[in-house]
């Protein structure tokens, strides 16, 4: 794949966000239709798979012979197939929930994978305007300037953002919550925006130093992941391995050593893979 | 206290807040002095001390015989004493952490209470310049416009904000995680801004639905609760009684059916009154 090539892809994308983010924009102030997937707290609405549908035949049109994992598609029984053509991961509303409730944390993320490695990541929320980019090898970028992670090395002087996500099942409950309560003791903060993307972007701009999350899906993170690694920050699958975009966990640190740091604090939940 | 004085008033703390707040914006995204309070996650800065300075000194030659309940003049020593004078109460900076860490959640928060019942309350978040405020029977505002509370009735259907706060005392901690899991088994979702002035505002225009906390103090929700009320929503202690400005904690919801089934499931928390 060219530079050029991918200079094509991105920029196509970047245009295709914004007329997505009209759409969300639009289902966000607006009465939708609520509907549940796999449990009462996991949300769907109309816009979820509008957005989806423009998003894949636009690219589709675009590069016939490319690939695509999303949300939606997965939801309606479509198999998630990860191989090494060009694909698109898709989550049209990322935050669904704030998306129902009003909430500003709504997020629309596409990732392009290559021979299984993330080239270009997109994470565009239309509700507060701000668009999150990065190709790989090139930086991170929010509205077209370059942002930086916070560098923090030091769980005691950090901010996490850390979520309860959708499962209702106690076991995962209660690893989540024995998570976030073994965490706080040790740091700064914790917040729950609601967005898997939108918490990648939090710590690729610094405002958050650490997000860990069990239980999230390949079009929940592989944008942001690419995004926060842009911008400096460290990835890892919460046990302290490689990072593996179907084994449904993140960890992502303002550094190494955080990752260090909290790895050994975290009770682990498995889920089965996308 | 004719409506005369009080839109006087209001007009003048409107007038305040704008400019306290580009002091707040310069400070957000500048280097800051951190130092630490009651705890170390209980952060101030130099910018905390000097807005708070510029509200109160404003307002003092403004309205000399007023009374002052501020941040950090307790902090600093000052006793606080509610009395039925006109007293300003003050959060220069609601979400020091927040401002700390560069997370857009930060507001100014004051109201004025009169013989100890608030009849203005104003929040200015002004890195996201959202102005939100309310007169005592008048309606509640967002940047000049009115708000509602969602109205939701069903805790199945909500979305509840909640916090950790900065206390990490074990026994406050165990009780708010404790709190925490019982709510999300039974909720939407659990979002954490980690500002009560802005968690108010947020039940106020319906992107949340409860919002409940303990230990927080008078200046972090008596302009939010106003505001709330002035939406539609309901507040009252956790507990289930009246709310008291000075009792350190609040439940927030947008009916007061839903208050009756979130009070019950709470582990109370006693916090010394302010």
């Amino acid at each position: 794949m060219t530079d050029k090539e991918i200079e094509l892809y991105y920029r196509t994308v970047l245009h295709l966000v914004s007329t997505a983010g009209k759409v969300v924009n639009e289902g966000f102030l607006g009465k939708k239709r609520v509907e549940t997937k796999a449990g009462a707290a996991d949300l769907v609405t109309e816009f979820d798979q509008r957005v989806e549908e423009i998003l894949i035949k636009k690219l589709q049109e675009e590069f016939p012979t490319h690939k695509f994992i999303g949300e939606e598609s997965a939801a309606s029984g479509v198999k998630t197939t990860f191989g090494d053509d060009p694909t698109w991961i898709i989550d049209p509303i990322d935050g669904t929930t704030n998306f129902v409730h009003g909430f500003p944390f709504v997020a629309i993320s596409i990732a392009l994978a290559i021979k299984k490695q993330v080239v270009i990541g997109v994470i565009f929320n239309p509700v507060l305007d701000l668009l999150y980019s990065a190709v790989h090898g090139k930086g991170a970028f929010k509205n077209g300037r370059p942002i930086k992670c916070s560098g923090q090395t030091e769980l005691g002087l950090s901010q996490v953002a850390g979520e309860y996500g959708s499962s209702r099942e106690p076991d995962v409950l209660s690893a989540k919550c024995k998570n976030l309560r073994v965490i706080i003791e040790k740091v700064h903060s914790i917040r729950a925006i609601g967005s898997a993307a939108m918490n990648l972007c939090m710590v690729a701009e610094g405002s958050c130093d650490a997000y860990f999350e069990y239980g999230i899906h390949i079009w929940d993170y592989a944008a942001g992941d690419l995004i926060a690694r842009e911008a400096g920050a460290y990835t890892c699958d919460p046990s302290g391995g490689p990072l593996n975009l179907l084994h449904r966990c993140i960890l992502c640190t303002a550094s190494k050593e955080l990752a260090g740091q909290i790895s050994p604090l975290l009770t682990h939940v498995d889920f089965p893979d996308d």
